[in-house]
């Protein structure tokens, strides 16, 4: 049911309809309506179960100008694809990214590493909502230092265009000179036919599931960006729009779907991206989400080194770890650093799964040799560090 | 106390004695004989508490031509300097390093990056006892791959010289042209001094220690490659000379000496190494020692890419994981892969300290982006696989 259904691949004994586009969902029928798109013949086709992975749509302000040519979001592979055909017909010299996020980020790098002069507008005081205010400043320097022109706390306005092109990106403090303007502005969880038809939502819109992945309607199941999460350290549901998530959703609502018996675990919002040669991790909650909740939080970063110092290739890498004061236990990380850097969040992620606390973290047997690492990996120096925060 | 007392620097409020050797200990009367090597002097120097914290020394059969110019082993910084200046004095042409463990493949890939033929020799049947066959085979075909002359199942029985210089060396199944051989035949602790003066030894004859790094003698503490560990698994003294390892003994050994209470966590021999672009990491405990104990296990294989397979720079990965049948616990990992593998073995090592199961890492919220890791990390599919086999 997916809305973009060009990119699925019929398998045996799946009756796959590309083309089709359902309109509405009638669930006391257990029927959904389906237009056909290519020859605009509308029927019901009923259903014993009715799986909704319609997925997320990037948000796209219907600003002045928003339709020029020029102005584009990534979303589908096809819109990856017409993202870098756009830039190899038109050779655009200045690009603009609208959104300090994963997406805005990532299409900054790929702007760079094309040869385009990149500004990056972002309306919040920070980069990258998911890092805390100190850790997203360290990407801001670096996003600077690749040659990104960073612009805080700035609110995109509109788009001037010439003749059907845009020609420069409108804030509320300049206008900038644009060949291309790519929007990250965040997605929105496809799910307006769902509510139509009575189908309760949660989180950000999407789909209210439990741990089965089951709506609160009978027969009817939500996966992927459209549906919620729970998170594994708050129980609360939590929407994040990411692939690892969305996979995991598939396989529980499919093995419930199918008969078998499968529970979505919890999440963290485990993510890592890279902007050229630096790299971000970042897992669990993170400060503005530990106030909200007010619990009494402790929290430490530290600046170590990728590699041993004397390796060739060692760089900077700085940790941050968040943990509760009371026990202890692990509750988030952020990283920032130099090639080599992100995926070491995923020892925070397991530490946080495992419930230890910063002290036992500090002990984790982690591999050490010069080329990989310095003898102390710098998740365990921040942990050693935090840990003498902590009430245990 | 440490033999080779070059390399130590003189803190404030600390008598370093430099060129000073410890001959014996006398823990009734608390002091040790000292030699002063320079002058010759000897004299009793008294103590408090006394930290044996003399290391291990590389094991060197005496067999014909040992002493031969171009016979070396890797100790010391000191030693590692000499071999690279043995190297770039001599030219050498041909290789032969003696030894498939950590220092054996490290001194191999040196080799070849020095533009040397590598030659290499290994008692056993299989590289790096520390892996299991399977997993030490991927490595034993990597060395190849690389251009090592790999002789399993070889003994070595001595060297030829030449003028007082190496010319081959000789084994039971032949004699191969060398200019300069390294042994890397593991190590020993260096305990016998505190042998002879009834400290007892435990694993290996490395000091008996407790939790708080005391031996069994009154105001006698050990550390580093010299003392035991206990191995977080299965609670047993396990002696494993590894830096991480010995760094953890000497903050313990040190906090307890100095006043303060600390006790050493359990180790998992988690170690990383590399031989040109393959890299190799293990954790926990490996096929032969589940057997030693009689635990039920399942272990389980996959083959994955270390990145997106459509990313520039994904490589070829294989994942081992072991887990306690009964319970699903992981009880240990290994890994061989290309560049971005081995430490990925951190995240197991955190799964086993934190008591996950198989099933339960095969959640673990990692991070995905294609320049890390395909969308399931491969130490998830290699959880999720294993899960299916085990009783939970």
């Amino acid at each position: 049911m997916a809305r973009s259904p060009e990119t699925f691949r019929a398998a045996q004994d799946i009756d796959v309809r590309i083309r089709h586009e359902v309109t509405a969902i009638d669930p006391q029928a257990r029927r959904v309506h389906v237009v056909d798109l290519a020859s605009g013949r509308e029927f019901w086709e009923p259903y014993d179960e009715l799986l909704l992975a319609t997925g997320a749509r990037p948000i796209i302000p219907k600003l002045d100008g928003h339709d020029a040519q020029g102005v584009l979001a990534v979303h589908t592979l096809e819109s990856g694809i017409r993202v870098r055909k756009f830039v190899e017909m038109t050779k655009p010299r200045h690009a603009v990214v609208v959104g300090g996020g994963y997406i805005g980020l990532e299409m900054a790098e790929a702007f760079l590493l094309l040869g385009l002069n990149v500004r990056l507008i972002e309306k919040a005081p920070q980069v990258m909502a998911t890092l805390d205010p100190d850790m997203a400043a360290l990407v801001a320097d670096a996003l600077q230092a690749k040659g990104v022109a960073l612009h805080l706390e700035e609110s995109l306005d509109g788009f001037e265009t010439k003749d059907g092109a845009l020609s420069a990106v409108v804030t509320d403090r300049g206008t900038y000179a644009a060949d291309i303007a790519l929007l990250g502005l965040g997605v929105r969880p496809n799910t307006e036919i769902a509510a139509e038809a009575g189908i309760p939502l949660g989180v950000r819109g999407a789909l209210h599931v439990d741990r089965r992945m089951a709506t609160a309607v009978d027969g009817v199941w939500g996966a992927g960006d459209c549906a919620e999460s729970y998170h594994l350290i708050t129980g609360k549901p939590f929407y994040v729009a990411l692939g690892t998530v969305a996979n995991r959703h598939g396989r529980v609502a499919g093995t419930n779907i199918a008969g078998g018996q499968a529970l979505m675990g919890g999440v963290l919002g485990t993510a890592v991206t890279k902007i050229c040669s630096v790299e971000v991790g970042r897992t669990g909650l993170q400060e503005r989400e530990l106030q909200d909740l007010g619990w009494d939080h402790v929290s430490e970063t530290i600046a170590s080194r990728t590699k041993a110092g004397y390796f060739p290739g060692s760089g900077p890498i700085h940790v941050k770890l968040l943990a509760e004061k009371s026990t202890g236990k692990i509750l988030g990380g952020q990283i920032v650093g130099e090639t080599g850097s992100a995926k070491r969040i995923d020892v925070v992620a397991a530490a946080i799964t495992g419930g230890l606390t910063a002290e036992a973290m500090s002990e984790l047997d982690l591999g050490y040799a010069p080329p990989f690492s310095p003898l102390w990996d710098p998740v365990i120096i921040a942990a050693r560090v935090l840990s003498k925060k902590t009430g245990v």
